[in-house]
């Protein structure tokens, strides 16, 4: 059993939340499992990191084969934490989620998720983020285990291009369709602030809003599928330049 | 003048650095200008939107035909509180910096200054970031400047092409050389924790990390350039799709 490869887990919700106790179900089968996850939601974090506050790691223990660390970090820091850190060797695969709720489209950008899963592949780790269209603490998440297994047997078998990591959401019904590959809607929230004034009058603000795909009628996007009940998986890179706008021979005169 | 562009301006080192002072002065020649930034530094903010805490404006009023906004949130945070509730109009344009710190290569991910540039992009706006390679809080942003006007000049005479932002990087040099558009090099932080223990005896972490270049050889990307006294304009995609990777036909046995 020492081939067993070294699986690093993670997620935004916290080390509580239902999503990564499934994700951890879910994964048990495939290897040596190693929790690093925070104390609390850190929902929204993007690929931030800390870096004017200094950060703790707690040692959990180990409990059914599974090792637990809670750290006070982003998503992204319990990566670092993980690899430079807690681990003694960079794990084989990181895997972050399961999210309550989907990181399609846009929301890969806004996504704490998926930043720990960007993070990974930055670092030359395979990695894939999971997310589930469901923002219930309690939801169901028996058909995501099913497309976690199917999906990460296939990164095994054929393990993944270097600088793409993988953007996996589920949509949230009794029975998923089937898993398609495809890209990225273009879509963004249709923002609202919810205005309040506090004791002092002073007014505040909460964000809020609704997801909008900007392209309902493509057929091959990840929003597209998700509303015919498949799963989507969106390759994803670390290069974020657009080649189609690069132009070498731009002469700025300065 | 009731045709002056309205060209919102953000950073992530708070509003009180001197680098968003810099691009304000860079910048007013070319419209009205509206700052929206927070009182504190948001180094390392990433894409990150605050969901858990309410959100703050403060009117700071005019100052030499320039509108100022101070909020409590973070990049992106500002620059939806701006399109949302600050602003009666979309702004024309949006510009975010002037950071103080490089934003090439893959530290574009970590960066709130390039998460405002964006937000700005996924709303529609054309938005730029602009970054010297410098962290000293009394950097010369002089050579930066020049870059700023002639790089805003040309977004102005041209546009910019739908999804797509600029990263916008400036050597740390008395001689910008020139300018040139160009790709984001592969590199990643190798990063240490700085470890020490606390009055109670925990231990805790400072993260710590120099940046390397993934690929020295390459003389057609961000580092390069840079290395060599170029400022570098690398245009970027809210699409993180990696298209090379895609296979539409995949097929997933759920």
């Amino acid at each position: 059993m020492t081939n067993k490869p070294i699986i690093l887990i993670t997620n935004d919700d916290g080390i509580h939340a239902k999503g990564i106790k499934c994700l951890v179900e879910a994964m048990k089968e495939f290897g040596k499992i190693v929790v690093v996850s925070a104390d609390e939601s850190f929902s929204g974090m993007s690929h931030a990191i800390t870096v004017k506050d200094p950060l703790y790691i707690q040692d959990l223990g180990e409990k059914d084969g599974v090792s637990y660390y809670v750290t006070n970090g982003t998503p992204v820091d319990c990566v670092k934490l993980a690899l430079h850190t807690i681990l003694d060797t960079h794990p084989d695969f990181i895997v972050s989620g399961i999210n309550h709720g989907s990181n399609s489209s846009t929301s890969v950008h806004y996504s704490g998720t998926m930043g720990a899963a960007r993070e990974g592949c930055v670092n030359g780790v395979p990695s894939i983020g999971f997310s589930l269209l469901s923002y219930d603490a309690d939801a169901d998440f028996s058909q995501s285990q099913k497309v976690v297994k199917c999906v990460f047997k296939d990164v095994l078998k054929n393990g993944l291009v270097k600088n793409t990591f993988l953007n996996v959401n589920i949509p949230d019904t009794n029975e998923v369709k089937g898993i398609k590959m495809c890209r990225q809607a273009r879509g963004k929230w249709i923002e609202e602030f919810v205005e309040r004034a506090d004791p002092r009058g002073r007014n505040y603000y909460w964000l809020t809003g609704d997801f909008k795909n900007m392209e309902p009628e493509s057929k091959d996007t990840d929003e597209y599928y998700l509303s015919n009940h498949y799963a989507t998986v969106v390759p994803c890179t670390i290069d974020a330049t657009d080649y189609a706008s690069l132009n070498e021979n731009k002469n700025y005169e300065l």
